[in-house]
């Protein structure tokens, strides 16, 4: 299924009107169900659908690993993607009873007590990057970004080590890029705990959570960071560099992990 | 409660470390109950909280209007808002049962059936705008962004006529800022149905589902529509215009809102 479609639209520059064959973006409902009950319906893109679900699962805490999961059946038709998985009876059951919807710009729905989990979130040290590796991860995601240039309305998400790009998504949502991540992680079996996040999306209180979950040590990203995002990344020992454009980044937290920027701290 | 908070950080330049004292949004949860039991939790940015309560329940469906509150009450130090409302018992046990989450980038939280909801929405034919006047009130809602000035991590919405801004918000979410404006309009009384949104924000479904539901006619935004967005705007009889910079924008449905615009299709 295509991501994208054209669109008839009307171009209006400089006082002149004009006809604009464009692109926008595909936005579908896709439902979660888990043992044949409905959990959640996410808005995203036409996809990558299988790791959205994987992903959301186990960043949720819904699933501790893929060997939980029997299978993932998609049906295109109805929009709907059932898992079958270990316990998914007793899951669903507990969804029904309790939930807490936590929502930010973005997917943003946590079900499991989040300070609790991150409490024992353990992040490897990681890589140390030099600013030459940022920029340089910061334009291999841009170049990836076709889907964006055509119809502008997703983010960029991905996945790296300290020479490039090992996973690349996008979505409508940025956790949605996330999850998609994650789920390809868990099922082609990449270890994600000694990688880098690159975004371009906003680092919100949910993204930490899902970069933490997946043991991350280092998010870069276009847009800032908020207090939340960084009293959590402060906490689990998550570097978080923000605001990044050519030639230049803010480093907000553990900058331990940025090549020549620990020296100026404490 | 201030909306954004010192932050020191490490600012990176042109191969030079340096200290940076910068700013950063607040972001809190924000539990919403009706009638003491809880219905969801959002992240927002601690401002204008009862009106984001009275405007997501009314954009939920949740109630009809602002004669249906008998009172809000806002626990600070919990995070809390208590909405008591009339029929607020029955609404809670219904959601406790059947809940459908919707979940794009941003809020999110659909507990009504969209499509059927909108079938029957009434939008008026409301303004024709000259293109000077999308400039002039884009320029305007880029003057009023200061927070996103200062933490670049907020989204601004406005509620307009074809004169100025009559409600401004931000927040995280482009989903809460507009729960706000219609929070604010139910409450001071402010008719939206002849009105126009101008957004920094996505246009995707649920965005126009919200504005539908407000009944205004005209979304102006710096980004992109989804296609999602644009089908239902379409039948909705809601113009989108998209892609606003300085001088130009796209007309995506329903030019005849448009000055000029409207002759060049059939």
């Amino acid at each position: 299924m295509e991501r994208a479609e054209p669109f008839h639209a009307i171009n209006y520059r400089d006082g002149v009107y004009a006809e604009e064959e464009t692109s926008i973006v595909r936005e579908i409902p896709l439902a979660i169900f888990v043992c044949g009950r409905e959990i959640i319906s996410l808005l995203t893109i036409p996809d990558d659908l299988e790791n959205l679900a994987v992903g959301f699962l186990y960043l949720e805490g819904l699933i501790q690993g893929i060997d939980e999961v029997r299978s993932i059946e998609f049906d295109e038709a109805g929009g709907v993607i059932n898992v079958d998985m270990i316990h998914g009876e007793l899951v669903a059951e507990f969804l029904d009873r309790k939930r807490t919807i936590t929502s930010g710009c973005g997917k943003g729905t946590t079900f499991h007590n989040v300070l609790e989990t991150f409490s024992f979130l353990r992040i490897s040290p990681g890589p140390v990057l030099e600013p030459d590796r940022i920029f340089a991860l910061f334009r291999s995601l841009n170049e990836r970004s076709l889907l964006w240039r055509e119809t502008r309305c997703v983010h960029n998400v991905a996945l790296c080590d300290e020479q490039e790009l090992l996973v690349f998504r996008e979505d409508i949502g940025r956790h949605n890029a996330l999850d998609k991540i994650c789920g390809e992680c868990l099922r082609a079996g990449i270890e994600p705990a000694d990688k880098v996040i690159v975004t371009t999306g906003r680092v919100t209180s949910e993204i930490v959570i899902k970069v933490g979950r997946m043991g991350i040590p280092i998010i870069l990203s276009r847009s800032s960071p908020s207090n939340q995002a960084l009293a959590l990344a402060d906490r689990a020992g998550i570097t978080v560099v923000g605001r990044l454009r050519s030639g230049k980044f803010t480093v907000f937290t553990h900058p331990e992990r940025i090549a020549g920027a620990g020296e100026r701290t404490q």
